[in-house]
């Protein structure tokens, strides 16, 4: 920790008016903290002018989590609960939800004992959260651009370091549900790191839709090979009929399916068994002197048998809002279990969307609401998710925090609760941020003024403070008028540019030094291959 | 109380095939409710569903209220605070806020102290909402259908029954700031039942814009005679150059000018020695034997001299926020004299917004959220406002209400809760709705399922429970698509119609009898004639 390892003085944005000169003067200076861990360029201008105040921080939470440690007798658990498609506002709080929403007491009683985020980013879909939150880098970095669809014959690369990889042996690590990392054999959870897993390689939609009984409600069309005329065909292969749906696998054994519907009572049947899975994995390591880390990332809809989740019980009146009724009372079992176990104080639970709500199926989504857009979107309405922590004794009861986060900065965070920060890899550019001052300290105490936003392999949009521009609607030039003030236009539906020429430069130049970085280092491919290998199928078991 | 009062079965829907039909058949059944009021035709449709289980709940209510006279020695004083232009969430709670709102922190402790409302409705602008607020009616009711500007030559109608006159000298009534009842005599506020009173006679931009201050700020545009070339005009008459905005009074007494700013100083002066009188009037009626009704509706906005309001202090970065911080400076100076006083417990304060953003001006107010629209809209963006009740020791503390409340309840609430309910008169239609279950059980006990929402003469959008109905931008037939599910799409972006053809018949039902209604009870002229009669200009005092 001596001024030596703060190596990357503030460099005048004029250094990098070309890509290739940027490049150089990055590549000289890849870190300025002393962590040596190679953050985004814009984490280290603002180690610059705040390091010194961050490390005297990390001091008093250091000591405070070694006093906690020695209170519980080991680290905290960690439990991440990471569902699909939800706007801001859906669940938590009666001011938001009796607007518009779902039914989800238990997540309303989790904002009462936690505290509940109003800027949780995300990456704009599925695929690409899931990887930032696993992974702690942008998912453009390792080629996973967006939602992975049966069978796209690609994958997270096994050379990506995942938080189960971080604490190792140190934690017991579950995951199960929905990963959606793809169907790569060097991308299977349980390949990645995780002790133990059950996880879709696809969406859940391919679970319900690629079904005999979605088709007969409408809810698919023209899956199956019999099911219409054939006279002009000549390529029976387009369907992906031998496609697998979930794995089951333990980290060194042998890798299972553990499910391919061909039925909405499949599915139900294989969520079913999961739930049960991830409540097991729960209660066989209570008691254990390891802590343990679950990702509970539920697959959340139910919506390709409507006629099963009938009658409607909710205000809503939908699928998706039996859908989180059901999967909130998962939640509330979850906190009765950790109650009954005896843990909860020393278990850590996030609970969060993993991007906005899928608007193009209104009504059966919400609605958007203060923001615009859904996924896929770089505005608001794509990225920003409704999130909540409980952390007893910590996290103060009903508070609400302000400060910008993005699911990436869950990776930092959980290795640093873990005591594993040193894990964290030293060769690549890590875009996660340690936020434990924000758990601990709460409001104010965030350390991320920015978020990068793709659409695919495209940069799509940066917030800085509470301003943002647009890049992937851009015409360049003074034409453009992409500059907006999301405080006074929360719904980026009044882009201003007189009122930004300030920031124009400054803008640029966030984004030079940014890509810049990435000459350095370079995106790692996308896994691609075969799919399935080395599973063994349901029919062979 | 006996059955015979419940003359107004329910009719067949058939009955009211036309308008003619059903003003016959309403005219033979003006009111079904043992009170003898003729409440609105679709409020006696709810009451023949429910009316015992009111009934019930008044008995309890009145023992509650009957206790709490005991305990204080009186009634309990009501304070009601309304101010412009306020989307719903801009002020209170964090989780609204902090995505774009205003400084007022006073409001978020309030909010945690009593009740806030999500289905707080008004009249889409000033004048008609402080009209229904003023006498229990639909402002179109008393022509009062717009915002009345210098010199419109118009106001309430003196046959109008203000709140103020239901109460009478049962209470000490005053009432402060902006009015915004018009330029004619009989509806000055003093001679409408108010004991004292400074008031505006139009609204506060007037008092702001028509100065030389906002001319030479570009706030206001060739409003000044001299200001512009004349080489082609003829009609020096058009300006309002000899118009009057503040007065002041009491009950009986003289009028007399109290302000007509010509710069933004004198604006701000007015303002201030308004204030000043508002709180002596709370303080020299603390003691009283006889409680206080205290109108304080404050000229929110300060914006003609954005100079005066530099630097900006809040988040939101505008002269309007600046303005809300100041206001709710005064409402937490407000509570703090309640409690010097002695009296917060025995004390009602309401404080809500009159209708929904100046939308047109943003980005100096502030831009819709969850709702499409603004002031003057007949969607949610222009009717649903922020509002928040105080009532320690009889509103829970930090809860929330979800039914539909309209400005109008007011009138019938705060008849009910002075002993005056008797005063309403019985000659006219009352759209109020006596709300107090909802005060004093909360959540889940009020008594509107409807609004009805006028744009100038024309019904532009009725809500039934949480369905509405466009009518303004109906095209009729099948064409018109114009029937929305508020909870599914707040915005009233996705017009249905195959969805809610059952609902066609029930809504236009609705309308029939409503018309019914007004042909039997005709609406009252406005009141028109020479402005400013009575009062003693400033220049003669």
């Amino acid at each position: 920790m001596t001024a030596g390892f703060r190596r990357l003085a503030p460099l005048a944005t004029a250094a990098f008016v070309t890509a290739a000169g940027a490049a150089t003067l990055a590549g000289a200076q890849p870190t300025n903290t002393p962590d040596g861990i190679i953050y985004h360029a814009e984490f280290q201008r603002l180690w610059d002018q705040n390091g010194d105040d961050w490390m005297a921080e990390d001091a008093e939470i250091q000591a405070r989590l070694a006093e906690l440690e020695a209170k519980h007798g080991k680290k905290p658990n960690i439990i991440h609960i990471l569902w699909d498609d939800m706007r801001y506002g859906a669940v938590g709080h009666r001011m938001l939800t009796d607007i518009s929403g779902y039914d989800a007491p238990n997540l309303e009683q989790m904002a009462r004992d936690g505290a509940s985020f109003t800027r949780m980013y995300t990456e704009p879909s599925c695929t690409p959260t899931r990887v930032a939150a696993a992974t702690g880098r942008l998912a453009v970095r390792s080629g996973m651009i967006f939602p992975i669809f049966p069978i796209h014959r690609m994958g997270l690369p096994g050379s990506e370091v995942t938080i189960a990889e971080v604490v190792d042996d140190t934690y017991h690590t579950g995951f199960f549900e929905k990963a959606h990392f793809g169907d790569q054999e060097e991308g299977y959870v349980h390949n990645q790191g995780w002790d133990e897993a059950i996880f879709s390689l696809y969406n859940q939609f391919a679970g319900q839709m690629f079904t005999s009984d979605a088709e007969n409600t409408g809810f698919s069309v023209a899956y199956s090979p019999d099911g219409y005329d054939k006279k002009y065909f000549m390529d029976d292969t387009f369907r992906p009929l031998e496609w697998m749906w979930t794995v089951e696998g333990f980290e060194g054994g042998e890798t299972r399916e553990f499910s391919t519907p061909s039925t909405f009572a499949d599915y139900q049947d294989a969520n079913a068994r999961m739930w049960e899975r991830t409540k097991d994995f729960v209660i066989r390591h209570a008691d254990s002197d390891k802590p343990f880390m679950l990702q509970w990332w539920p697959n959340l809809y139910e919506l390709a048998d409507q006629d099963a989740m009938r009658p409607f019980t909710t205000q809503h009146g939908s699928a998706t809002g039996e859908s989180v009724k059901r999967m909130d009372a998962k939640i509330g079992e979850l906190f009765t279990l950790l109650d009954e176990l005896g843990i909860a104080d020393n278990t850590i639970v996030i609970a969060m969307a993993d991007n906005g709500p899928m608007e193009p199926v209104w009504p059966e989504t919400g609605q958007n609401g203060f923001f615009r857009g859904g996924k896929n979107d770089v505005t608001e309405g794509g990225i920003r998710v409704p999130a909540f922590i409980r952390w007893p004794g910590v996290v103060e009861p009903g508070s609400v925090i302000g400060d910008i986060v993005h699911v990436s900065d869950l990776f930092n965070t959980f290795a640093r609760i873990s005591g594993r920060y040193d894990q964290i890899p030293r060769d690549r550019v890590i875009d996660g941020i340690d936020q434990t001052a924000l758990f601990m300290m709460g409001d104010t105490h965030g350390r991320r003024d920015y978020v990068f936003t793709y659409k695919g392999t495209t940069l799509g949009s940066v917030v800085k403070q509470q301003f943002k521009r647009h890049f992937a609607s851009s015409g360049g030039g003074l034409a453009g008028a992409e500059f907006f003030d999301l405080y006074k236009d929360p719904r980026e539906e009044h882009p201003l540019m007189a009122e930004f020429l300030w920031s124009w430069a400054q803008f640029d130049a966030i984004v030079e030094r940014h890509n810049a970085q990435i000459a350095e280092f370079p995106h790692t491919p996308v896994a691609r291959g075969e799919p399935y290998t080395g599973v063994v199928r349901l029919a062979d078991q």
